[in-house]
């Protein structure tokens, strides 16, 4: 029974970089076992989602796994609070959450909280929310709710029950004016709204006499007083990748979000020791795992962080150095898995260095596999794949080839 | 802040043309400039609608301005309403006219009266027609109207009030049968077909007594005493390019239609000397005012016609010459305009020499600029571009990549 690794190399795809003589950053790196695999596959140009439109990472990815985006993006709150760990089942309702620095006005001070926030005060933040806020709203308005801090400022909260997404957000996304007043979009959504108005108060309540605030005044610091609230979303019933394709899948991907993504796409996901979407990402970890985990799923998905955040960087060598270690990673794999194995590499979209932003350029795209068509295309580069085999293909097609490759689809007609 | 050049050469798109030893005029003809910005910048092909799909000229530049035409074509009365100067709100119904030579059983003799009309007699026509014909009419239905002649025998007729484009044409597009009878689609559009019957019993009244008529007869010549109507159309309320694409826009375009297109998108309509659409067309000029038009938007359309008019003719020198005349306007062009501007040039559809009417082939494109990767295609033509970097898009592409390279697009999720 053959299986399929498909790589993401988030960000990956790039433009000319005169620091590079005019080389992309995969033109630039040395590559040999990707661009091996190119040599003996084939090669296209891919749109993530369709020429020119720029994707997020979630948009993205949700086209790749094979979910148009523009009928199931949720936005981001669902996808964040998945990435954190917490259940969330339909319905229930997701906030992206920053701590921040209030006055006593509520003014905003700080939308981050200084960004870095001690891990003993995660803690005391996540005990008071959890013990001391939420449940006087619970007994109020019968709705079940958990918070969790993420990465550094960020968090999440999550609401159960008679509740509705159809909110605007509390966070204003400015310093120098009050916290915003959540108002309802809809009929149906006036309760949530109340709820989290009440939230915001109780929260700058509870939060600003908290001992850790004590310590951080002496400190000099600004208080953590206030939770900002946005991206209010609840996810869809998603139909799994396993129904959809008949494959059995796992994902190894040291961003909350991807992995959110694909827990919520039926994804069973694997750990892998120092791999949490940072530049010291191990990536020989990653994929050996990846090689190993084919021994129990047919397709594994392995996610590629730090290209991406090297362009939000500039950092051109930094980003090709990324793409080196990635090769070594994927040698690794190619010695560890089964021999069977069908090879997939591609971008979710491009972070040219020159822009630092996420880009609608189109991404490389790589198949390799026992009876993979063998093109001309022997470089892992935008260019070089412009003339391959699969010429141009959509981010919504990948899991369709990759099904096409296993044989797990049914025929359509007969 | 960058800005973006789109040139788009009507009909320019070709077959191998024996006369020209096999090539394609846009092969054939010596473009220095143009081949240059290609050897710096990237190609491909594009499909403006889908392949095989025949495109007018109207439905192509919709498509290319980002509007699918299946979706927002109303018919080319309304545009060519547009392009004749004549104001144009949503809901009011235009017809493309023919003024037209019929004999007393209003059996149409000749569908162009002549096809040449004196400018005298043009007034005349548009006298009677405003001033006799269409009061009747407006104080019997309430209908307020506008008859405008355009091009020779061509011209346009505006109704606004409680009016419907559902109903058939008077125009029988042959000679030797009666005028037809405008029938209604569609109950709401009883009124409006009883308004046009009624209107071409008028026509022929007054236009038939008229004294330039007399002046015709003496003369041996056919009357004209019939204005015949056709696509009937109301225009959609279009978001305009500067909402869409976040940019600011103009049109510089010598075709009274493609001029309609573009300031129903919004565009700022720039009037260039001696730029009407024509052979003689001055393109220095044009690309001029296009270069200089820069530094007040950051996005201009420039249109090119007569490639298209000389395959219509049938004649492939006469095409590549026209080429050749616009690779100066554009070298003229990167001499005056701002040093961050990205260059496309692509076509509406294929006009092929050997075929004289507007094909479903695929279409050239390129694009040059800044950061616009470069490929290894070294001339813009048919054959050359199909292995460029871009390989296939569409023509609702267009924008987006052109928005993309600008920065102007919102990203779609995080």
């Amino acid at each position: 029974m053959p299986r399929a690794l498909l790589v993401v190399l988030d960000g990956c795809a790039d433009r000319p970089v005169k620091e590079l003589g005019g080389k992309t950053p995969l033109e630039f790196a040395v590559k040999p076992t990707i661009d091996r695999l190119v040599a003996e596959g084939s090669c296209g140009l891919m749109d993530v989602i369709s020429p020119g439109i720029r994707p997020g990472s979630d948009t993205a990815h949700l086209a790749i796994f094979g979910y148009d985006p523009y009928k199931y993006y949720p936005g981001r709150g669902p996808f964040e609070a998945l990435g954190a760990g917490l259940t969330l089942n339909p319905g229930d309702v997701a906030f992206r959450t920053n701590v921040a620095t209030v006055n006593s006005d509520l003014v905003v001070v700080d939308r981050r909280g200084g960004r870095y926030i001690d891990p003993a005060e995660v803690k005391e933040i996540e005990n008071i929310i959890n013990n001391e806020v939420l449940p006087i709203l619970r007994s109020k308005y019968g709705i079940d709710a958990v918070y969790k801090q993420t990465v550094e400022h960020r968090g999440v909260l999550v609401l159960r029950g008679n509740v509705s997404p159809h909110i605007t957000d509390t966070d204003p996304h400015v310093t120098g004016v009050r916290v915003s007043e959540a108002k309802a979009l809809s009929d149906d959504a006036k309760v949530t709204a109340n709820y989290i108005n009440e939230f915001t108060k109780l929260v700058y309540e509870k939060l600003s006499k908290a001992e850790f605030n004590e310590k951080r005044r002496r400190e000099g610091k600004g208080p953590i007083n206030m939770v900002l609230l946005r991206g209010a979303g609840s996810l869809r019933n998603f139909e799994p990748l396993s129904l959809r394709y008949r494959i059995k899948p796992a994902i190894i991907a040291g961003v909350a979000l991807i992995r959110g993504i694909g827990r919520a796409l039926g994804m069973d996901a694997i750990n892998v020791d120092n791999y949490i979407g940072s530049k010291d990402d191990d990536f020989i970890a990653a994929f050996q795992a990846a090689a190993r985990a084919l021994n129990n799923y047919d397709f594994v998905f392995v996610h590629v962080k730090p290209t991406d955040s090297m362009s939000h960087d500039g950092d051109a060598r930094g980003k090709a150095m990324i793409i080196e270690r990635v090769d070594a990673g994927i040698r690794r794999f190619l010695e560890e898995a089964p021999s069977d194995t069908y090879v997939f590499i591609t971008c979710d979209h491009a972070t040219p260095i020159t822009v630092r932003e996420h880009t609608g350029d189109p991404v490389p795209f790589m198949a390799w596999g026992p009876d993979v068509m063998r093109d001309d295309v022997t470089q892992f580069s935008e260019r070089a794949c412009a003339k391959g085999f699969w010429s141009r293909i959509r981010g919504i097609d990948v899991m369709n080839i990759i099904a096409n490759y296993l044989g797990t689809l049914e025929k359509f007609g007969e």
